[in-house]
């Protein structure tokens, strides 16, 4: 049987050991020299990134914004990508960080490229339209809604942390998906690693739901801090995304190696706090 | 010179005397039959619709989501279409429909593309993030950014009508866009026409700012409860989408007329509330 959802993110979490995400935003002004010549330099660059990170990782992430700046260039590579991905790395979880959202039906044209033609098994989403306008999402049994609910830019509290009666807007868009968005408990939520007091206040309120956390490394979050704060009752639940750090750790030929060598050691320092 | 942003806006509303919004919302699997059968179905659709409604709408807007369904072959065609209607119709106003929002730099992927590539005039973003991440939109003195404040869809009050303090947040959302986001005067809000009385209550907070409409035909929205609530000091203030209605109005083979006619019944219609 093949797993799906967060059955398949909490399969390879326990066969790759790992909490790791590498996020594939394989921005073309910053890809190594080495790669630019080929024909098609992000395609390229990301496998090479797979291949070296993939035993340390529990999923990729590319940021789809990264493609769509090339055009229908960039979505063909971004395909490719996927396409190397699924068929080599099966059991791999992948999240197309797309931060779509739009009403009803319209929706169903993103659900077609990035489920079905691209074979995501997850996807990133704006909150603000409501649980209705995003069924299309929901609905997918077997694919995962990671709902934006506390970001990691230094500007989230303008909206995000107004309050509504005694809570903050991110607890409520927390509380509305963990009680009513999760019928097919396929929903994870995003938390900054730079608010690690709002992190906790979330796992408080949803139970074992996984985040997906972007924001250690270059926006400076502390692991140490997001460690204590949302870990499950498995000492699970979190999807630690790191790109730069990663992916352009080094420009020169052996930029994969480093890429290995980085997510193998972010790997370790995040176990040392699941023992 | 040329102009651009709202002064573009207004002068094309004037010139050809509308309000009037034609949504290319130009899914594959609704598209008449007589151009299946061409190399470029999405396009040759458009270009057919663009010509026979420009003198009767102030504004295109395609929704994103129908091409990118089809992966690069859709980016494609958004992006000939766009390339049509920006040599062809220069004065027109062009409304990328992308629902999008990323943290900061990552939005330059959008603005490269959307902007610079595809070189339309305005975006809709979600504003869930804040005024700091949406910087690389907001900073384009030559651009228009519409942010999400109250959405047509019949879920929308989910988090939209949440009470902070008196106000709902969608209220806070256009106070903090009127006088915090609109520096360069290039914000407008989406408000849909399903809510006249919410866009009352925005009319009145944020004084002449230009809306988009979407949510007449299709979704059910009062055309005369919008015009009486939308309408700003100029008898201008608002983008008036129709999609489904005008470009599916007909799928024989003079569907290209048929969006004429229906473009021009509704401009006529608007306008008798412009008096």
């Amino acid at each position: 049987m093949t797993l799906t959802g967060i059955s398949k993110l909490e399969h390879i979490m326990t066969k790759n050991n790992s909490l790791v995400c590498v996020g594939l935003d394989s921005d073309m002004y910053k890809l190594p020299p080495v790669v630019l010549n080929e024909k098609h330099p992000q395609f390229v660059f990301n496998k090479a990134i797979v291949d070296s990170t993939y035993p340390y990782v529990c999923a990729f992430k590319p940021n789809i914004a990264f493609y769509e700046a090339r055009g229908a260039r960039g979505i063909e590579e971004l395909a490719m990508t996927m396409d190397y991905i699924t068929s080599t790395y099966p059991d791999i979880f992948t999240i197309c960080d797309a931060k779509r959202a739009d009403i009803g039906n319209t929706n169903k044209g993103y659900v077609e490229f990035i489920f079905d033609r691209l074979k995501f098994d997850a996807i990133t989403l704006h909150p603000y339209l409501g649980r209705e306008a995003l069924a299309p999402f929901l609905e997918r049994k077997d694919k995962v809604s990671i709902i934006l609910c506390k970001t990691s830019n230094p500007g989230s509290h303008e909206f995000q942390d107004m309050k509504i009666e005694e809570d903050p807007l991110y607890l409520r868009v927390a509380h509305n998906i963990s009680t009513q968005w999760n019928m097919n408990n396929n929903c994870m939520l995003v938390i900054g690693a730079t608010y690690p007091h709002e992190m906790s206040a979330v796992r408080e309120r949803v139970g074992d739901m996984p985040f997906l956390v972007p924001g250690i490394g270059a926006q400076g979050g502390d692991l140490n801090a997001v460690m204590k704060a949302g870990l499950n009752n498995k000492k699970m639940g979190m999807i630690i995304n790191s790109s730069r750090e990663i992916i352009f750790g080094s420009s020169d030929i052996q930029f994969a190696e480093a890429a290995g060598q980085k997510a193998s050691k972010l790997r370790a320092v995040i176990n040392l706090f699941r023992r």
